[in-house]
């Protein structure tokens, strides 16, 4: 039996390396952290890598993904054939639901209408509210990222439904699933959250066709867009139509087809779009590597790996 | 036994009359409803009526108020010496806790930044973004508001302690009483949310001495003042004050020492200011009144009333 551990490469071309290699080093001081490709590299932490950079690299046996996502992962052409796992923790999935919980509040309560009074110094409040109740939220996709959020808005006192790929039953949430149930999920919904995986399936599914299935007769007027899931499901074109004609009444978007958003790109001034820079649910080192480690442990001694991705499926 | 029903008058010089009556006629059409003081009225469903306007009435035996405040009742000098009620009810109980879990997910998740990124279109995600375990709410005032807030607070991860005039027992809320339980709360608490009621004891304890006393080492940089409670609560120049050196970091305030906040208040345009018109949790006839008719029947047939304001307490 060798007493040395497989070398790990820490990759990523946007995250600083300093935090996530300080806390492999704390979980785990007797195990080699590269930050380059090595021939003896066995484990690879990654997020949005160099495409190409793990050609050559024989002994790679397990790929962990930094973040929810692995199409940054898939997307490469030189990926060699190893295991992949998800990032899946308690963490991740309430930093996630802090940010839709945060931006379906803020459109139910009205934040856009109350800052431009405020900036006014303009004193209303005959405005009508109405009641979380009489909102519907639909969140695509239902992963653990979907559930979460759907039951926190739940909690809230909003009405929330779901729609999934497969067929899902949650207690208090209406689910729907596959292509036959999508239409009948969009056409009750008033406040559309998005939190699918990007697949070829996905890719540009947030388009005209789909805001234009949405309820129109909520009491918020139009229908409102919310993306924290992948900017590639996006059609930023279709998204700048539909709030123009009023077919989508607001979207708040954490995600973009090319990121960073460009300076020129219109969402940034569009008086019914709330950017913010990918920050929805940060991948924190303190989370993420003490069962990543973990994982590393099972996998040597013969145990299943957790939080697999379906190459079939694509997430 | 007489077959006229008691004389309603609705009393309010800040709601729309139309939708209240409305809703009063559809759920008891046998009453009458009056919208001057008359002799012939019972009872009296107000929200800051005229004062003065109630001291002939010698038939009032109740009065309903259309909130949960009952300050603006209590201040009237020639208010007859007859029962009051408060407004309960789950619909203004979940609107208010809307509005708080908006305002801490606003200010824990950096909304004023964000927004100011935006405007800039300037893409910068590397800031520090704390979990929300890592930032400890304190709810001042846990009556059925209170309680509600900190519940919904602690389901989205937030560590939630409270404080309360007397001792009370809450699962996973860390609960603190009486004067001699204020400064360690205070103490310990990143974001102050406000819901206490306002009676002579409560006004003006949020200056600059209660400021002061809340914790400096938090994730947040310095600690921030959320009041939904009551305007005469607060004492605006020491929220100025604390603002501009920095004891307090940002301050949510739906609540204004006089309503409408004046047009000249340094509070608009205060950049660490979230501004919102007394709209945390508005009185829905629809929700309110059905209830109001319930408990006028139950008077009627010798039952006790719910949800009495101690006049001692002035609560």
């Amino acid at each position: 039996m060798s007493h040395t551990k497989p070398t790990i490469l820490f990759a990523s071309t946007t995250f600083s390396e300093a935090p996530w290699i300080a806390r492999i080093k704390s979980c785990a001081p007797e195990r080699v952290v590269v930050t380059k490709p090595d021939p003896s590299v066995e484990y690879a932490l990654m997020w949005k890598h160099e495409h190409g950079s793990l050609k050559n690299l024989n002994q790679l046996k397990v790929i962990f993904s930094l973040g929810a996502g692995v199409d940054h992962i898939l997307d490469d052409p030189d990926l060699p054939n190893v295991t992949i796992v998800r990032a899946v923790s308690p963490d991740l999935t309430a930093r996630m639901s802090e940010y839709v919980v945060w931006q379906v509040l803020d459109h139910h309560r009205k934040g856009r209408h109350f800052r431009a009074l405020q900036q006014a110094s303009d004193w209303q409040n005959s405005d009508y509210q109405p009641a979380a109740s009489a909102i519907k939220v639909g969140v695509l996709g239902l992963g653990e990222l979907g559930q979460d959020s759907a039951f926190k808005l739940n909690a809230l006192g909003f009405d929330v439904s779901g729609w999934s790929r497969s067929p899902k039953q949650i207690p208090s949430i209406d689910c729907h699933h596959g292509k036959d149930g999508l239409d009948t999920f969009l056409s009750q919904v008033d406040i559309l959250v998005c939190l699918l995986p990007h697949t070829e399936e996905t890719t540009g599914i947030l388009n005209q066709v789909l805001f234009s299935k949405l309820k129109t007769s909520g009491p918020l007027g139009a229908p409102i867009l919310i993306n924290a899931g992948r900017g590639a499901l996006q059609v930023e074109t279709d998204i700048l139509t539909a709030l123009d004609q009023n077919v989508l009444g607001a979207a708040s978007l954490d995600v973009f087809e090319q990121e960073p958003l460009a300076a020129h790109s219109p969402l940034w001034a569009h008086p019914k779009v709330t950017v913010t820079p990918h920050v929805a649910a940060d991948s924190d080192p303190d989370a993420l590597i003490g069962k990543i480690i973990e994982q590393m442990i099972a996998f040597e001694n013969g145990e299943q790996l957790q939080n697999l991705i379906d190459l079939n499926l694509g997430y």
